[in-house]
């Protein structure tokens, strides 16, 4: 039961170009590769094996599984939905999904036990008319529309990290910490009276009337920093620190 | 003004990994490129400076306005926020954004009238602590945990595309027709009615018992069509078409 979307690359001409479409895919968690007639013939033979599977960068897994067709028509004929990327306005009338827009409906498929499919025409022409009425829908990337120029393997990569991120879970926002949880509210709290404390005995709060803004500042500037406990620790001793100093200094 | 985030390389080796990333740069709408210490010395001479000019596909303004930069320190000494993007998790405590969770935050920055960077380490190796710990946040691109190996322009192509779609309106789906509008549901009933009516003197509906499941199942598939008015009357032409050939077949 294929869970993913296939690549289908149509008329590729440079080995590079496949390599890389591969490598592109395995970033993407995708697996499933066909062509349909490469300008070299298959299987490849040195260099030209060498150069695909130097681009590929270790994904050379996909290359050994692609399947090799003589057509598109042979190329899609067991799935259920296919989309053509198109980087141009057809004459024809058509659904037209971003990237984005494109893969909850893969998903929704997929889900649904359909076996979709994503092609990719050949290196500067893209897609012919014939071969994208055989598809279901077209994908348009939207892009700088002075300059869309992507490379085959840069079409399958943004289609590929959209797949990817549809079912990726990770918060768009967080703050990491390997070794400590956040601070609660009392540390935090503990720590700025102790900062108060401190300021007050080495006479920094001059004029009474400014205290209550400056408290307020300092207290939201350290509360926006979302201090680690182990943080808070280290800030601690920073204080003990440069107290120590003034003190000795006072001393001196 | 700048109104869109600066991409910085911090040490690029390779003069096509420069070229490639502004051509990535350019599909996205990007212009601004900073380079920390590249290897080549610049300005560069030939061939070095075709080769990177072959690689931008024509983006070479973009290589001709770029900045060169001895330190990371001086490269982003002007910005207001920087985003340091890695692949891994480092032993820091750090605000962590997905390339989708970053966008929305930089066009905020940038409507705030604050300069953003984002910065790209070197081929290989990435970004170095001592220069992730100069940017306010960390950008970590959710991909395949098994097979993360995005080339420079690739990741800069990632977080291009991303901030090309937070500013795109394009719908995410849509009916695309060039030349004509959605038919009318009167436009669709019409045609509909009258196929009917030509399959009722065709004989098609031999079971009566049958007919209000068949009637629904043909307007259902006809109408998921979600046909153009030019395609509604094309379809008109077809059924005159076959009736012509039936009642010519059935005079001979």
């Amino acid at each position: 039961m294929t869970t993913q979307p296939v690549i289908i690359l149509v008329e590729p001409q440079l080995v590079e170009n496949i390599g890389m479409t591969a490598r592109a895919m395995m970033n993407c968690g995708l697996t499933e590769l066909r062509l349909v007639d490469p300008r070299d013939p298959w299987p490849l033979h040195d260099p030209l094996q060498e150069r695909m599977d130097a681009a590929s960068s270790g994904a050379d897994e996909i290359l050994k599984n692609a399947k090799i067709f003589d057509t598109v028509q042979a190329a899609i004929t067991d799935l259920n939905y296919v989309y053509a990327t198109t980087g141009r306005t057809h004459d024809m009338t058509n659904r037209i999904f971003t990237a984005r827009g494109a893969t909850p409906d893969m998903a929704q498929r997929i889900a649904a036990d359909q076996k979709v499919g994503v092609m990719f025409g050949r290196e500067r022409t893209g897609l012919v008319n014939e071969h994208i009425v055989l598809a279901n829908a077209k994908i348009t990337i939207p892009l700088n529309p002075e300059f869309a120029s992507l490379n085959l393997a840069q079409a399958v990569l943004l289609i590929g990290y959209e797949w990817y991120q549809s079912r990726d879970q990770t918060p768009g926002h967080q703050l990491y910490s390997s070794h400590s949880r956040p601070a609660t509210r009392e540390e935090y709290l503990f720590f700025y009276n102790r900062l108060e404390q401190e300021l007050d005995e080495a006479g920094f709060f001059v004029a009474a009337d400014m205290r209550p803004s400056m408290t307020r500042s300092l207290q939201n500037a350290l509360q926006r920093a979302e201090m680690t406990e182990q943080e808070i620790r280290t800030w601690h001793g920073v204080l003990s620190s440069l107290i120590g100093k003034r003190k000795k200094a006072g001393n001196a």
